[in-house]
């Protein structure tokens, strides 16, 4: 443990940041016992009567033993599916009566409050696989639902502004909203997060409404609920633009390593794969990106288990933070982790995550395919390829439909549509026929209004677009898109069906 | 799930507390996916599009194992301990492969922030065994400091005033300062908070300071660091003055499990143990008890493992609280404990918690003998028998060392001595004679002044304890006492050493 939070004295000069910190981490005093702490780490000789940890020898756990996916073979991931019982496996232990003990001993213990060592030298081995930031520090996290919202946390308060795409995946934004935040929805295209709407923000930005935005969150691949993935050339502007009005970037990658091909490629191999993308965190030079990885979606989400990448500075306060909140991690999933990259190595875990990118992109393209065949035939709604994470998110062209029109209570004010009540309405239909489909209304950043360009279109005339995930099993896919097809075919066929008469309600 | 938080429902008529929350608690939204995870709930018919979880045929983790001490036998810690690798053991495993993989798969799935279904029932369980309290209902929990701390950010912000005893274990008010909370220490004496002392501070509360303090953090049981223990009877008064001055109590109780009998019971038994106190849970009639239990005592702290009993009101909103941050436990520790709860039996459980209560019980006994032996005999310093927790509270009688004096200019304002710098030195001294022990000014509660009664004695001149711990090896124990004996006799016995010559400062 001393040796990965000393390693963090060794690192360059990063910019000094901790204006961006909120009140309470300023105000945020050091445990008083860890003055004790230091005094017993400092001089191992003592005799301690300090420390009121239980005994571990009173831990009545001997021995934990992981069965584990073997990731030899080329395609694990392909033969863990197809094999099912007779699937090849490795056995994975920690054990207080193996040879080392330690791992056993540490993960049943009390910690430090940045993650056990052993899993942090796995992370930071990841970190060094995939990205490019050698004097960046890893702190262990509880997922990162717990990461980003911590994140939040340290740095927002009241009257402070973060954004965010216009379309976000809800929970993250309210959480900081209980503590004060305001969001700032930031233009999207399918390409995600639109540099010169960013910077149009920034740029205009009106003093009156209070300091300037000073955080934008990002989830740059697979976004949630869109599927956008930012390209390098977007990562670098916003980089840029990020450094010109002193931005941190919290860059929320849980899809990271779920990267797709186009679906053309012929016969899907793991040589023939685009590389992993360039990260926020590797284009880092300032110490401003503030990265979070998870292993929910590589390993399972039950671990609750992740990591939060940054500059020694911010380490320091997050870490202070989970000391006095939820401390560090479980010691199994910690363990877990350690003792899976050991075991299958980092080529092991490198075969794991492509041959499982493999897999998704099955999944998608079956997606694709179902909605080629059932859906997009009949003009009514289109999708872009994603090329990341688990979502499609299907355009619904309602233009098309014989009851779609501009309120006449609106035309003044920006001319605004009947969108918002069509899409739920055809939301209900779905449900009524049997499936169940996220709509994009449920993701629009929750704001105050005035942040857009004068005469651009609102949010509500741009909420035509249903998130369909293909996580899920083929079976639900096969069942649930012929009913999408189905009820768009009916839907935009029957222009009575509770209908609003829009021109009745003119003032 | 369901039918735990359906539980609710069904509790008699609490108190509505509601106005005892923060405003943080009340302006958090509910997460907007909830109405499309509620319609998946109740329409379980639909295929489902709307999930974005990994697919559980993807989790690498086959089946994890768990190696743990039987409990079969009447003292199993003992057993445990002494027969080493050829103590008996139970096996508990959670695995897709058998015959209910339920467990196994809601383990490494995402949650419910409440927790697992199957650990809910096991804490549940523990519950209705222990106290009397069927209305109230379960969450499960990271471990005490993130129960604590969550409570205190549901119940306090900004100008909020808590109570505490005025030696606290440090980490948690400290916590809830970095949000604006302020403390206000109650008096105590060896068997903790004097209620009196409480009424007297609620009766004369001067509101220009602010609003009268609402919540209560008491430790009932073995406190850290004083070691003391709440009488029945001062539990039910302090229970009344809480309805009185419409209090929350903030139970914090990892010691519950570890009661003492007094050393001079012979031959201790499990038959013979004096009962489990009753809870400040068990005399809740209003829904105004907090509690919090943790594993971490009676199982291993690595597994940040415990859980809040509360009404279901205050459930509510801790529920929605952890759903935007730290999400649920992992499901590894939830599935240990509620397969060993399942394994052993709830008859299992009780005799593992009374033979670990005798265990620590030997322990206290050691280092009270140690204590009786190499320290007791210089009269410079005494002991309560704590009967309860993990400490011993170690008066130092510093009225006996020869440079004990009253500061002269600070005679006229209540009479301060310089116990608080002589207690540094001793501090200083024991470091040099090589032992680690906590001195009493570390846990001296944070506070404003002005709380006390009239021409009472300074905190700091009441600081006169050391806290010591029997939670160690015997080994530790029989080293350190002679070290504290020797050393006392030392700086009590030479007036030169490092003087201070109060008179000398005289103005």
């Amino acid at each position: 443990m001393m040796n990965v939070v000393t390693a963090a004295a060794e690192a360059p000069k990063f910019a000094d940041l901790t204006h961006h910190l909120a009140p309470e981490v300023l105000v945020r005093k050091t445990n008083p016992l860890k003055d004790i702490i230091r005094i017993s780490w400092e001089n191992p000789h003592l005799v301690s009567l300090a420390n009121g940890d239980p005994h571990h020898s009173l831990y009545p756990i001997r021995r934990v033993e992981y069965e584990v996916a073997s990731a030899a073979d080329e395609d694990p991931v392909s033969a863990w599916r197809s094999l099912g019982a007779s699937a090849p496996t490795q056995l994975l232990t920690s054990s207080r009566d193996a040879d080392s003990p330690r791992l056993h001993q540490a993960s049943l213990a009390y910690g430090h409050g940045v993650g056990l060592p052993d899993a942090l030298r796995t992370v930071t081995a990841l970190n060094n696989a995939y990205h490019t930031a050698p004097h960046h520090v890893a702190t262990m996290t509880l997922g990162n639902a717990d990461a980003i919202t911590k994140v939040f946390r340290m740095l927002g308060s009241a009257g402070d502004y973060f954004l965010a795409d216009e379309f976000t995946f809800g929970p993250m934004p309210i959480a900081a909203e209980a503590h004060g935040v305001k969001w700032v929805p930031v233009r999207i295209d399918s390409g995600g997060i639109i540099p010169k709407e960013l910077e149009r923000i920034l740029a205009n930005w009106d003093s009156r409404r209070g300091k300037r935005p000073h955080v934008l969150y990002a989830v740059p691949c697979g976004q949630n609920p869109t599927g956008s993935t930012l390209s390098l050339e977007r990562r670098k502007r916003i980089y840029e633009i990020s450094q010109k009005y002193d931005l941190i970037i919290v860059e929320d990658d849980p899809y990271y390593f779920l990267q797709y091909d186009p679906p053309s490629t012929e016969a899907h191999s793991t040589q023939t794969q685009k590389p992993f993308p360039v990260s926020f965190l590797s284009l880092d030079v300032d110490g401003r990106v503030i990265r979070i990885d998870s292993f929910s979606k590589i390993m399972a989400p039950g671990l609750r288990l992740g990591w939060i990448t940054s500059q020694p500075a911010f380490q320091q306060h997050l870490v202070r933070f989970i000391d006095l909140s939820s401390q560090q991690p479980s010691g199994f999933p910690q363990a877990l982790v350690s003792l899976l990259l050991d075991g299958w190595g980092l080529a092991g875990f490198d075969r794991w995550v492509r041959s499982l990118r493999l897999d998704y992109q099955r999944r998608r393209d079956f997606l694709l395919g179902l909605f080629q065949r059932e859906v997009a035939p009949g003009g009514l709604a289109s999708v872009d390829v994603p090329e990341a994470g688990m979502f499609l998110w299907v355009r619904v062209h309602l233009e098309k439909h014989p009851r779609f029109t501009r309120k006449a209570e609106e035309v003044v004010e920006g001319g605004r549509t009947n969108a918002r009540e069509l899409m739920q309405e055809l939301f209900e239909a779905c449900i009524r026929g049997g499936l169940l489909i996220v709509p994009a209304t449920v993701f629009v950043l929750p704001t105050e209004t005035g942040y857009e360009e004068e005469g651009s279109v609102h949010i509500d005339d741009r909420s035509n677009f249903l998130r369909a995930t293909f996580a899920g099993s083929e079976e639900t896919m096969a069942a649930g898109m012929p009913i999408l097809g189905k009820v768009l075919k009916e839907f935009f066929a029957d222009p009575s069906t509770a209908r609003i008469d829009a021109t009745s309600t003119v003032a």
